[in-house]
């Protein structure tokens, strides 16, 4: 650990990589010799087109995307997609199916009927408090589109692979685990985040839509809630969260010149999880939350045999340095968010800790 | 200038404080002790909470404000409060007054006729150019709110004082000047400011808004899109722009313990502008482009003598270490813009080198 700084387990926002945090900060006063601060250069300026267009040249080599992808920056996060996707793709009679794995599917599915759009939700892992994702799902054969959410982050739930729709498009809110794995983009119509999980500091959704969805959006809409309006002029339509999305490039640099790209992310992320994982798994102390076959490499949650122990590990966690292990507020317990930037140095001292935490209160 | 820093000119996003800048910078790995950056804290920590309630705090004290104002953060710029106002103010018969001194304003009408509102344009300066300011207004009797733009970034005006509008609340997108003078906030039932001038970086939009409009405020609406939902979690329903709300947090700190508060900035401001516009008042060579009693403190937009000294002007302005000073794209000319971070060391350089230019190319 640097410089005093913590092992950071929160869910979200989250850790970010140290070396893009370095940079920023020593930028920061003079960001490329303009003489001005990245939060004081003009979006129309040289500077910002070269951070927008390289932080769209990533993303789409990272995941090798083909020209019938565009990569958008929207604001509002996940929450505003959860109405903007309906508006924009359900109109004039048309149906999508969504599935619910917990508390964010759900707020997707709400935002569609509260728009009273007609949707169908073709499975629910509700009946088992969301621990798992659902298998050999049966789809509609009118869904214009199938909505799911990727990853949870309060169940520790993760969609292991996606399955087959028939050529239906998926459309995803990869909000806690986008470029943390390879992806089979033939599946996918969109794929949305917001950045404060694998990809940034909040305020800035990163949005990869297909034009074919693109050109039979509905179009009379307000202007901030189109898609087009983002697409026409590079999310630049009006000013766009430019610190935001300078944070994005640097970090999908990181990924792709540090890490190697999502091959190798993907391969780093299962390593890592399995540290804590087969740690816990050989563990009677602690127990996992989650399905064995939906566990998520991104979220890890667990739980000890009492409250009160949980509460005493949080808090003798904390004052070792491992922050944000707290689980999510709805369904208490303990959880280690560990996205990208989360270090297999981090992981060891967390297991280290757990066990002599265990051996200290068995 | 300290680190190469330029003379910042540019309209927005814009200069900030270099203390501000600097604390930003000094932090930016282990914000207040949490050994994590202020981009890593999860806005639920008590750390984000004493960040957005001081800016609450520090925004209710500089501008007066009592109880009846709520002050929040929303996502999306100006141009998403251009579709949210009539969204939520104009359900069920109800109906506004527009007035229209340029571009912003025009996009805040274009926005709530398409979505089918009734407004009345009740006054306009387009017949010249949107060169001045209207005066003597006549508002409709049955408007429930009064729409306009206190300062026009791309023609160099500025409303002076706002109209008696016999108790009908005044809606002020001031993107521009919020914060850089005293108000009466009795006349006003909602200001809105995109932070990328005055106040931070782009990408947060605070939103002032009075209790009444609230509660009178349509509800069947999609979520993110309805000020209820900012209002009930305090800017906090989903992750909201965290560093964006830090930085204002420091942009206002500093305006209140640095610079002593908005009477002391509005002294400031008028300065800073009389020493541009008493300059090129006492020129032949460069002229304004506003009318007199319509002139911006913020936007300083001016003419040379030819498109062609224009073009010299700027570039060797930029050469020199002076920033920004092209006009908008729309107008062309030239445009100092002189928000609060801008010194009035800035300005008399910048008048050196205008007086400079002027006796080599006259």
């Amino acid at each position: 650990m640097s410089e005093n700084r913590i092992y950071n387990f929160n869910a979200g926002p989250a850790a970010l990589p140290l070396p893009v945090l370095e940079e920023i900060q020593s930028s920061f006063l003079n960001f490329q010799n303009s003489g001005m601060s990245v939060t004081e250069i003009s979006h129309r300026s040289t500077y910002f087109d070269d951070v927008i267009n390289d932080a769209v040249d990533r993303a789409k080599r990272l995941l090798k995307l083909d020209d019938r992808f565009r990569v958008l920056f929207i604001q509002g996060g996940a929450s505003m997609q959860f109405a903007m996707i309906p508006m924009n793709f359900l109109a004039n009679g048309k149906t999508a199916d969504f599935v619910n794995t917990g508390t964010w599917s759900t707020k997707a599915i709400n935002e569609a009927r509260l728009l009273d759009k007609k949707i169908n939700v073709v499975a629910s892992s509700e009946d088992k408090d969301f621990s798992y994702i659902p298998k050999d799902i049966t789809f509609s054969k009118d869904a214009d589109f199938i909505h799911l959410t990727s990853n949870n982050t309060i169940k520790g739930t993760q969609w292991a692979d996606f399955p087959d729709t028939n050529g239906v498009p998926i459309i995803a809110d990869m909000s806690s685990d986008i470029f943390s794995r390879t992806l089979d983009m033939e599946k996918f119509g969109m794929i949305y985040a917001g950045a404060q999980k694998n990809l940034g500091p909040s305020g800035t959704c990163m949005v990869i839509l297909r034009q074919d969805l693109l050109d039979k959006a509905e179009d009379a809409l307000p202007t901030m809630l189109k898609y087009s309006t983002y697409a026409d002029k590079n999310s630049m339509y009006n000013t766009p969260p430019c610190f935001g999305i300078y944070t994005i490039d640097l970090v999908l640099k990181w990924i792709e010149e540090e890490m190697g790209g999502l091959e190798k992310v993907e391969e780093f992320n299962i390593q890592k999880a399995a540290v804590l994982y087969d740690f816990i798994d050989s563990s009677s102390f602690y127990r996992t939350t989650a399905e064995k076959y939906s566990k998520s490499l991104m979220n890890v949650t667990f739980r000890l045999p009492t409250e009160e122990l949980e509460q005493k590990f949080i808090a003798m966690a904390t004052e070792k340095g491992f922050g944000g292990l707290k689980g999510h507020r709805s369904v208490g317990g303990c959880r280690a968010s560990i996205y990208n930037a989360a270090t297999k140095e981090g992981m060891k001292a967390l297991v280290n800790f757990m066990d002599a935490f265990e051996g200290e209160n068995k």
